[in-house]
Protein backbone atom coordinates (compact mmCIF):
# COMPACT_ATOMS: atom_id res chain seq x y z
CA UNK A 1 0.00 0.00 0.00
CA UNK A 2 2.82 2.69 0.82
CA UNK A 3 4.47 1.92 -2.55
CA UNK A 4 0.90 2.47 -4.67
CA UNK A 5 0.28 5.89 -2.09
CA UNK A 6 3.88 6.88 -3.17
CA UNK A 7 3.24 6.29 -6.67
CA UNK A 8 -0.38 8.17 -6.24
CA UNK A 9 1.68 10.83 -4.97
CA UNK A 10 3.97 10.82 -8.03
CA UNK A 11 1.06 11.10 -10.26
CA UNK A 12 -0.92 13.56 -8.50
CA UNK A 13 2.31 16.13 -9.16
CA UNK A 14 3.02 15.01 -12.21
CA UNK A 15 -0.34 15.52 -13.47
CA UNK A 16 -0.67 18.66 -11.29
CA UNK A 17 2.70 20.06 -13.50
CA UNK A 18 0.86 19.15 -16.86
CA UNK A 19 -2.19 20.83 -16.35
CA UNK A 20 -0.03 24.21 -15.15
CA UNK A 21 1.83 23.92 -18.28
CA UNK A 22 -1.02 23.46 -19.82
CA UNK A 23 -2.71 26.84 -18.41
CA UNK A 24 0.40 28.48 -19.24
CA UNK A 25 0.55 27.73 -22.76
CA UNK A 26 3.67 24.97 -22.08
CA UNK A 27 5.72 27.26 -20.13
CA UNK A 28 7.00 25.60 -17.42
CA UNK A 29 8.80 28.74 -15.55
CA UNK A 30 7.33 31.73 -14.60
CA UNK A 31 9.61 33.99 -13.72
CA UNK A 32 7.99 37.18 -12.53
CA UNK A 33 7.96 40.88 -14.05
CA UNK A 34 11.26 42.77 -12.33
CA UNK A 35 9.19 45.70 -11.15
CA UNK A 36 6.13 44.84 -9.89
CA UNK A 37 6.23 41.51 -9.27
CA UNK A 38 3.30 40.47 -11.57
CA UNK A 39 3.55 36.23 -13.01
CA UNK A 40 1.15 35.68 -15.84
CA UNK A 41 -2.49 35.04 -14.52
CA UNK A 42 -3.27 30.81 -14.84
CA UNK A 43 -5.88 30.36 -17.56
CA UNK A 44 -5.76 34.10 -18.60
CA UNK A 45 -6.28 32.67 -22.23
CA UNK A 46 -9.63 31.44 -21.28
CA UNK A 47 -11.34 34.94 -20.24
CA UNK A 48 -13.67 36.94 -21.89
CA UNK A 49 -12.98 39.12 -24.93
CA UNK A 50 -13.00 43.09 -24.29
CA UNK A 51 -11.72 44.54 -28.03
CA UNK A 52 -9.05 43.62 -30.79
CA UNK A 53 -7.25 46.53 -32.14
CA UNK A 54 -4.08 46.56 -35.46
CA UNK A 55 -1.47 48.37 -34.23
CA UNK A 56 1.07 49.76 -37.03
CA UNK A 57 4.28 50.94 -36.82
CA UNK A 58 6.96 49.25 -35.30
CA UNK A 59 4.54 47.10 -33.84
CA UNK A 60 2.65 46.01 -36.45
CA UNK A 61 0.50 43.37 -34.69
CA UNK A 62 -2.51 42.30 -34.72
CA UNK A 63 -4.01 41.41 -30.51
CA UNK A 64 -6.75 41.07 -28.62
CA UNK A 65 -7.76 42.33 -25.08
CA UNK A 66 -9.51 39.88 -22.62
CA UNK A 67 -10.40 40.73 -18.96
CA UNK A 68 -10.78 38.59 -16.22
CA UNK A 69 -14.43 38.48 -14.60
CA UNK A 70 -13.73 41.76 -12.68
CA UNK A 71 -12.61 43.33 -15.54
CA UNK A 72 -15.33 42.15 -17.70
CA UNK A 73 -18.01 43.32 -15.32
CA UNK A 74 -16.73 47.18 -14.81
CA UNK A 75 -16.23 47.57 -18.41
CA UNK A 76 -20.09 46.11 -19.47
CA UNK A 77 -21.13 48.68 -16.31
CA UNK A 78 -18.86 51.26 -17.43
CA UNK A 79 -17.46 51.35 -14.37
CA UNK A 80 -14.69 54.04 -13.61
CA UNK A 81 -12.04 53.29 -12.07
CA UNK A 82 -11.58 49.71 -12.58
CA UNK A 83 -12.13 48.12 -8.97
CA UNK A 84 -9.60 46.10 -7.41
CA UNK A 85 -8.00 42.90 -8.86
CA UNK A 86 -8.56 43.93 -12.35
CA UNK A 87 -6.40 42.15 -14.47
CA UNK A 88 -6.47 43.01 -18.19
CA UNK A 89 -4.46 40.94 -20.87
CA UNK A 90 -3.06 41.57 -23.89
CA UNK A 91 -2.21 39.13 -26.28
CA UNK A 92 -0.09 40.53 -29.76
CA UNK A 93 0.73 38.50 -32.76
CA UNK A 94 2.97 39.86 -35.92
CA UNK A 95 0.46 40.69 -38.84
CA UNK A 96 0.50 38.80 -41.69
CA UNK A 97 -1.37 38.28 -45.15
CA UNK A 98 -3.13 35.18 -45.09
CA UNK A 99 -2.00 33.58 -48.06
CA UNK A 100 -5.28 30.77 -47.65
CA UNK A 101 -7.81 33.10 -47.70
CA UNK A 102 -6.61 35.35 -50.25
CA UNK A 103 -6.19 32.51 -52.51
CA UNK A 104 -9.77 31.66 -52.01
CA UNK A 105 -10.92 35.56 -52.01
CA UNK A 106 -9.11 35.92 -54.91
CA UNK A 107 -7.51 39.15 -53.76
CA UNK A 108 -4.76 39.87 -50.89
CA UNK A 109 -7.19 41.08 -48.46
CA UNK A 110 -6.81 39.14 -45.01
CA UNK A 111 -4.60 39.88 -42.56
CA UNK A 112 -4.54 37.29 -39.60
CA UNK A 113 -2.14 36.29 -36.37
CA UNK A 114 1.42 35.16 -37.32
CA UNK A 115 4.61 34.39 -34.68
CA UNK A 116 4.57 35.89 -31.54
CA UNK A 117 6.26 38.83 -30.85
CA UNK A 118 8.66 40.05 -27.74
CA UNK A 119 5.72 41.52 -26.74
CA UNK A 120 3.32 39.09 -26.90
CA UNK A 121 1.47 39.20 -23.71
CA UNK A 122 1.14 42.15 -21.47
CA UNK A 123 -1.33 42.59 -18.12
CA UNK A 124 -2.65 45.06 -16.22
CA UNK A 125 -3.17 44.38 -12.51
CA UNK A 126 -5.28 47.17 -10.63
CA UNK A 127 -4.31 46.83 -7.24
CA UNK A 128 -4.43 50.99 -5.80
CA UNK A 129 -1.87 50.79 -2.74
CA UNK A 130 0.54 48.27 -4.03
CA UNK A 131 1.02 50.33 -7.45
CA UNK A 132 -0.14 53.99 -5.62
CA UNK A 133 3.35 55.10 -7.68
CA UNK A 134 2.37 54.36 -11.03
CA UNK A 135 -1.74 55.31 -11.22
CA UNK A 136 -2.93 52.07 -8.71
CA UNK A 137 -1.34 49.29 -12.40
CA UNK A 138 0.85 47.21 -11.88
CA UNK A 139 2.55 46.48 -15.64
CA UNK A 140 3.60 43.31 -17.24
CA UNK A 141 4.98 41.94 -20.34
CA UNK A 142 6.19 38.44 -20.92
CA UNK A 143 7.85 37.05 -24.67
CA UNK A 144 6.10 33.57 -25.99
CA UNK A 145 8.73 31.59 -24.10
CA UNK A 146 7.16 33.26 -20.18
CA UNK A 147 10.60 35.63 -20.13
CA UNK A 148 9.80 38.96 -18.48
CA UNK A 149 10.52 42.17 -19.77
CA UNK A 150 13.16 44.17 -17.99
CA UNK A 151 13.06 46.89 -16.17
CA UNK A 152 14.27 49.72 -18.44
CA UNK A 153 11.29 48.32 -21.09
CA UNK A 154 8.50 48.17 -17.82
CA UNK A 155 9.52 51.89 -16.50
CA UNK A 156 8.33 52.78 -20.31
CA UNK A 157 4.67 51.78 -19.57
CA UNK A 158 3.35 54.14 -17.12
CA UNK A 159 4.35 57.02 -19.12
CA UNK A 160 2.49 55.97 -22.33
CA UNK A 161 -0.66 54.88 -19.92
CA UNK A 162 -0.40 58.73 -18.20
CA UNK A 163 -2.30 60.56 -20.54
CA UNK A 164 -5.22 58.41 -20.69
CA UNK A 165 -5.82 59.43 -16.50
CA UNK A 166 -9.04 60.25 -17.37
CA UNK A 167 -9.86 56.61 -18.18
CA UNK A 168 -8.10 55.26 -15.49
CA UNK A 169 -4.90 55.03 -17.87
CA UNK A 170 -6.77 51.86 -19.59
CA UNK A 171 -6.88 52.93 -23.69
CA UNK A 172 -9.03 50.14 -24.58
CA UNK A 173 -12.86 50.48 -24.80
CA UNK A 174 -15.36 47.72 -24.63
CA UNK A 175 -16.29 46.05 -28.13
CA UNK A 176 -19.81 45.54 -28.09
CA UNK B 1 -49.97 39.64 -0.36
CA UNK B 2 -51.92 38.95 -2.72
CA UNK B 3 -50.73 42.13 -4.90
CA UNK B 4 -47.07 41.40 -3.20
CA UNK B 5 -47.52 38.46 -5.00
CA UNK B 6 -48.22 40.34 -8.52
CA UNK B 7 -45.51 42.77 -7.95
CA UNK B 8 -43.33 39.88 -7.23
CA UNK B 9 -44.08 38.18 -10.29
CA UNK B 10 -44.36 41.36 -12.58
CA UNK B 11 -40.41 41.74 -11.22
CA UNK B 12 -39.41 38.59 -12.15
CA UNK B 13 -41.09 38.50 -15.46
CA UNK B 14 -39.57 41.83 -16.20
CA UNK B 15 -36.10 40.75 -14.83
CA UNK B 16 -36.60 38.08 -17.08
CA UNK B 17 -36.73 40.35 -20.02
CA UNK B 18 -33.90 42.61 -18.86
CA UNK B 19 -31.65 39.37 -18.58
CA UNK B 20 -32.46 38.22 -21.89
CA UNK B 21 -32.25 41.46 -23.66
CA UNK B 22 -28.67 41.62 -22.02
CA UNK B 23 -27.60 38.36 -23.27
CA UNK B 24 -28.40 39.34 -27.02
CA UNK B 25 -27.00 42.97 -26.86
CA UNK B 26 -30.15 44.95 -26.48
CA UNK B 27 -32.28 42.89 -29.18
CA UNK B 28 -35.74 42.30 -28.43
CA UNK B 29 -36.36 39.74 -31.29
CA UNK B 30 -35.17 36.72 -32.16
CA UNK B 31 -35.59 36.45 -36.19
CA UNK B 32 -34.50 33.09 -37.74
CA UNK B 33 -32.00 32.52 -40.31
CA UNK B 34 -34.18 31.88 -43.44
CA UNK B 35 -32.59 29.31 -45.01
CA UNK B 36 -30.81 27.59 -42.00
CA UNK B 37 -33.17 28.50 -39.35
CA UNK B 38 -30.37 29.62 -37.02
CA UNK B 39 -30.85 32.33 -34.09
CA UNK B 40 -28.27 34.29 -32.15
CA UNK B 41 -27.39 31.98 -29.50
CA UNK B 42 -27.89 33.55 -26.36
CA UNK B 43 -24.27 34.33 -24.10
CA UNK B 44 -22.54 34.15 -27.39
CA UNK B 45 -20.67 37.25 -25.93
CA UNK B 46 -18.98 35.55 -23.47
CA UNK B 47 -17.22 32.44 -25.61
CA UNK B 48 -13.67 32.36 -25.32
CA UNK B 49 -11.49 33.76 -27.89
CA UNK B 50 -10.26 31.59 -30.94
CA UNK B 51 -8.95 34.75 -33.03
CA UNK B 52 -8.82 37.87 -34.86
CA UNK B 53 -8.09 39.50 -38.35
CA UNK B 54 -8.28 42.35 -40.57
CA UNK B 55 -10.16 42.19 -43.68
CA UNK B 56 -9.36 44.79 -46.19
CA UNK B 57 -11.15 45.55 -49.73
CA UNK B 58 -15.18 46.03 -49.62
CA UNK B 59 -15.06 44.84 -45.91
CA UNK B 60 -12.73 46.61 -43.88
CA UNK B 61 -13.09 45.30 -40.84
CA UNK B 62 -11.89 44.09 -37.89
CA UNK B 63 -13.11 40.99 -36.47
CA UNK B 64 -13.02 38.86 -33.52
CA UNK B 65 -13.90 34.51 -33.66
CA UNK B 66 -15.17 33.25 -30.56
CA UNK B 67 -16.35 29.46 -29.81
CA UNK B 68 -18.50 27.80 -27.81
CA UNK B 69 -16.77 25.29 -24.95
CA UNK B 70 -17.63 22.29 -28.40
CA UNK B 71 -15.16 24.60 -30.48
CA UNK B 72 -12.66 25.47 -28.32
CA UNK B 73 -11.90 22.03 -27.36
CA UNK B 74 -11.46 20.56 -30.57
CA UNK B 75 -9.40 23.82 -31.53
CA UNK B 76 -6.93 23.27 -29.00
CA UNK B 77 -7.38 19.79 -29.41
CA UNK B 78 -6.54 20.08 -33.51
CA UNK B 79 -9.36 17.87 -34.05
CA UNK B 80 -11.05 17.96 -37.63
CA UNK B 81 -13.72 17.53 -38.87
CA UNK B 82 -15.36 19.98 -35.85
CA UNK B 83 -17.83 17.59 -33.91
CA UNK B 84 -21.65 17.77 -33.98
CA UNK B 85 -22.51 21.18 -31.64
CA UNK B 86 -20.25 22.94 -32.54
CA UNK B 87 -21.03 27.11 -32.69
CA UNK B 88 -18.26 29.30 -34.52
CA UNK B 89 -19.35 33.43 -33.93
CA UNK B 90 -17.62 35.96 -36.08
CA UNK B 91 -18.30 39.62 -34.74
CA UNK B 92 -17.04 42.47 -37.12
CA UNK B 93 -16.70 46.30 -36.37
CA UNK B 94 -15.42 48.45 -38.87
CA UNK B 95 -12.35 49.36 -39.09
CA UNK B 96 -11.59 52.91 -37.77
CA UNK B 97 -8.37 54.95 -36.47
CA UNK B 98 -8.41 55.52 -33.30
CA UNK B 99 -7.83 59.24 -33.02
CA UNK B 100 -7.07 59.16 -28.92
CA UNK B 101 -4.73 56.43 -28.81
CA UNK B 102 -2.62 58.09 -32.50
CA UNK B 103 -2.67 61.48 -30.63
CA UNK B 104 -0.60 59.90 -27.24
CA UNK B 105 1.51 58.24 -30.26
CA UNK B 106 2.13 61.02 -31.89
CA UNK B 107 1.08 59.23 -35.19
CA UNK B 108 -1.61 57.04 -36.98
CA UNK B 109 -0.77 53.93 -35.83
CA UNK B 110 -3.86 52.82 -33.79
CA UNK B 111 -7.04 51.03 -35.75
CA UNK B 112 -9.56 49.70 -33.56
CA UNK B 113 -13.46 48.65 -33.86
CA UNK B 114 -15.81 51.26 -34.81
CA UNK B 115 -19.55 50.29 -35.97
CA UNK B 116 -21.48 47.40 -36.74
CA UNK B 117 -21.41 46.44 -40.54
CA UNK B 118 -24.05 45.16 -42.14
CA UNK B 119 -22.29 41.47 -41.61
CA UNK B 120 -21.96 42.22 -37.72
CA UNK B 121 -22.44 38.93 -36.60
CA UNK B 122 -22.11 35.56 -38.07
CA UNK B 123 -22.03 32.26 -37.07
CA UNK B 124 -21.48 28.51 -37.98
CA UNK B 125 -23.25 26.06 -36.69
CA UNK B 126 -22.49 22.11 -36.61
CA UNK B 127 -25.11 19.45 -37.41
CA UNK B 128 -24.04 17.25 -40.09
CA UNK B 129 -27.50 15.51 -40.91
CA UNK B 130 -29.71 19.29 -40.91
CA UNK B 131 -27.14 20.87 -42.96
CA UNK B 132 -25.55 17.97 -45.19
CA UNK B 133 -26.20 19.90 -48.03
CA UNK B 134 -23.67 22.42 -47.12
CA UNK B 135 -20.81 20.60 -45.95
CA UNK B 136 -22.40 20.05 -42.54
CA UNK B 137 -22.41 23.36 -41.24
CA UNK B 138 -25.46 25.82 -40.93
CA UNK B 139 -24.44 29.54 -41.90
CA UNK B 140 -26.33 32.65 -40.55
CA UNK B 141 -25.48 36.71 -40.55
CA UNK B 142 -26.79 39.40 -38.55
CA UNK B 143 -26.98 43.08 -38.62
CA UNK B 144 -26.64 44.82 -35.06
CA UNK B 145 -30.50 45.19 -34.76
CA UNK B 146 -30.83 41.61 -35.00
CA UNK B 147 -32.21 41.75 -38.17
CA UNK B 148 -30.79 38.16 -40.59
CA UNK B 149 -29.28 38.17 -44.15
CA UNK B 150 -31.80 37.23 -46.59
CA UNK B 151 -31.39 33.63 -48.71
CA UNK B 152 -30.03 35.56 -51.93
CA UNK B 153 -26.82 36.18 -49.04
CA UNK B 154 -27.01 33.73 -46.89
CA UNK B 155 -26.61 31.13 -50.78
CA UNK B 156 -23.32 32.43 -50.78
CA UNK B 157 -21.56 31.07 -47.46
CA UNK B 158 -21.05 27.96 -48.68
CA UNK B 159 -19.36 28.36 -51.79
CA UNK B 160 -17.38 30.49 -50.59
CA UNK B 161 -16.40 28.41 -47.52
CA UNK B 162 -15.98 25.47 -50.04
CA UNK B 163 -12.21 25.92 -51.15
CA UNK B 164 -11.31 24.76 -47.48
CA UNK B 165 -12.94 21.80 -47.39
CA UNK B 166 -9.82 19.82 -46.07
CA UNK B 167 -9.70 22.27 -42.90
CA UNK B 168 -13.73 20.91 -42.32
CA UNK B 169 -15.11 24.69 -44.08
CA UNK B 170 -13.42 26.17 -41.40
CA UNK B 171 -10.97 29.56 -42.65
CA UNK B 172 -9.88 30.53 -39.03
CA UNK B 173 -7.18 29.20 -37.22
CA UNK B 174 -6.63 29.03 -33.79
CA UNK B 175 -4.21 31.93 -32.51
CA UNK B 176 -2.61 30.30 -29.40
Amino acid sequence: MKGFAYLLVAVVALTGVVVYMAHASGRSEQEADPIFGITIPPGYRDWRLISVAHEEGNLNDLRALLGNDVAIKAYREGKLPFPEGTVIARIAWDYVPSEENNKVFGRAQSFVPGPAPDWYLQFMVKDSKKYAATGGWGYAQFNKDGKPADEAKLKTCFPCHEPIKARDFVFTRYAP
